[in-house]
């Protein structure tokens, strides 16, 4: 960091961007950042060492999430993204309060996109069982239009499925049928991909409802993070030389895990095709002494 | 606890034996455990907080298992089980140094086993990546037979498909043809079923496989726990007629989760056709400071 700042503002903008998940799902939130915003820097920090975050409790959720905000707030963002769904779902005010900088999740950019695509349909939304079970899609759908209907469903075995690698797999079809097949007759207007691992899941998801908009509410998160940086004159001010150098991955961008960083590094390849040039194992939480009984 | 002690031995004999896992799968350990010892009270912590251990690293299983042991060592147990495979086959040595009390992983006892069954042919070994990567299995049983052939096999979509509820469905079906279909011919004296879910789906691994001989190491393990309580004089003084009382999951076994203890119960009905009686939520690590940067 500089040991002096003689122009705030325009060190801030040049700051990167943080991004948080779970694990390695939220690459796929990094992409769609990347994507939109090339002449950013992100930091990802995946919290491999307590992943999956879809079968714990709010508090259990509230405490991780805080703890991962903290870490990266101290490496210096200017804005920090919450890519995973269940954290998004049930700690963003708690994230909110323990962070000096503004913090976006995916559920309200999601269900803005659905309700703008559905045309008055109903909406169906598929997650983890912790993103289900606090409603979290349903309040934000309802906030927009207190009548629309929501369906929600949690699909448990998706994120397995996209981790091993068998997202078109026979066996991937079957889950997806097994979850989804009655939904293609549901007359919906739109299908929220609730979860940062479906969108590996996207074509086959999409043969089984049928003929449905499919929401990626990492892709919507990302448009409206561009917007707030834009609004708030706060995009990064690389030249358009720079730029062309950018590529997914590069080692502009810095990777954290809290475990098993040649794991991730597998899924990552597997998801976007390249790994990261810069990932680092790091420890978030304040176990330094274990507890006395 | 007691404030004096007058005979330790007689007292320690009626502390209860304390089972930890990652989760919920440490169940069937408890199960075979209490079927072979009915007159023993248990304590058991599930770590679902943190679960799963099986795709996470040596330092971090070893952190994880070392503070739940020391939670267990707390309440007052005569013997330490460790049910799961990835803790056992990763971190018992750690956990051994960690507490004052007899650890017993399962590991061994699945080796040992498997070696007393297979007549000289092949083992086969299927658990999650974490163990299979750490080669324990084959070591324990290179241990016994230094040239017998091992194969270990990762079958990481088999905790998921447990866990859902799933293990006689199709889908469960074709992943395990998937995994498992070429060992049908591959001459093997016998299958270990190194991780605690995989006994939920025996009925299934058993059709795909064939005619092999199947070993549970929660069985092994419970089976050599029994051993060694009667040769270190340690088995429970409960009476004949308060032992008819006993039944599965009753309020003398205590059950601690560090997180969401609601879905443990559904799992654990799942698992058990009964939910535990005596079921808390408890912290096992040393948070109580964030930690800050």
């Amino acid at each position: 960091m500089k040991s002096e700042i003689r122009n705030p503002q325009s060190e801030i903008l040049n700051f990167p961007i943080g991004i948080f998940d779970s694990g390695v799902g939220g690459l796929t939130v990094y992409r769609a950042l990347h994507e939109r915003l090339p002449a950013e820097r992100f930091v990802y920090l995946g919290d491999t060492a307590r992943v999956p975050y879809g079968t714990k409790s709010l508090s259990t959720v509230e405490r991780y999430g805080i703890e991962n905000a903290k870490f990266l707030e101290a490496q210096g963002i200017k804005l920090l993204v919450v890519a995973c769904n269940t954290a998004s779902a049930l700690a963003l005010p708690a994230i909110g309060n323990a962070v000096d900088i503004q913090v976006v999740g995916v559920i309200e950019p999601g269900a803005r996109a659905a309700v703008e695509i559905a045309g008055g349909k109903a909406i169906a939304v598929i997650a983890t069982e912790a993103t289900v079970q606090s409603g979290a899609y349903a309040k934000a759908i309802n906030q927009i239009d207190p009548h629309r209907k929501v369906i929600e469903r949690a699909c448990p075995l998706f994120v397995p499925l996209a981790e091993e690698g068998w997202a078109n797999s026979e066996v991937a079809r079957s889950v997806a049928e097994q979850y989804l097949q009655d939904l293609r007759d549901a007359d919906l207007g739109a299908l929220v991909l609730g979860c940062t691992h479906y969108p590996i899941l996207r074509d086959l998801i999409s043969e089984v409802v049928g003929d449905i908009a499919l929401i990626d509410s990492g892709e919507a998160a990302a448009a409206e993070v561009r917007s707030l940086l834009e609004s708030e004159q706060l995009r990064a001010s690389q030249t358009t030389s720079e730029l062309a150098e950018r590529r997914l991955c590069d080692d502009l961008d810095h990777f954290y895990v809290t475990d098993a960083a040649e794991r991730f590094a597998k899924v990552a390849e597997r998801f976007l095709g390249t790994a990261p040039s810069v990932l680092e194992a790091v420890e978030v939480w304040g176990h330094d002494e274990l507890r006395t009984y």
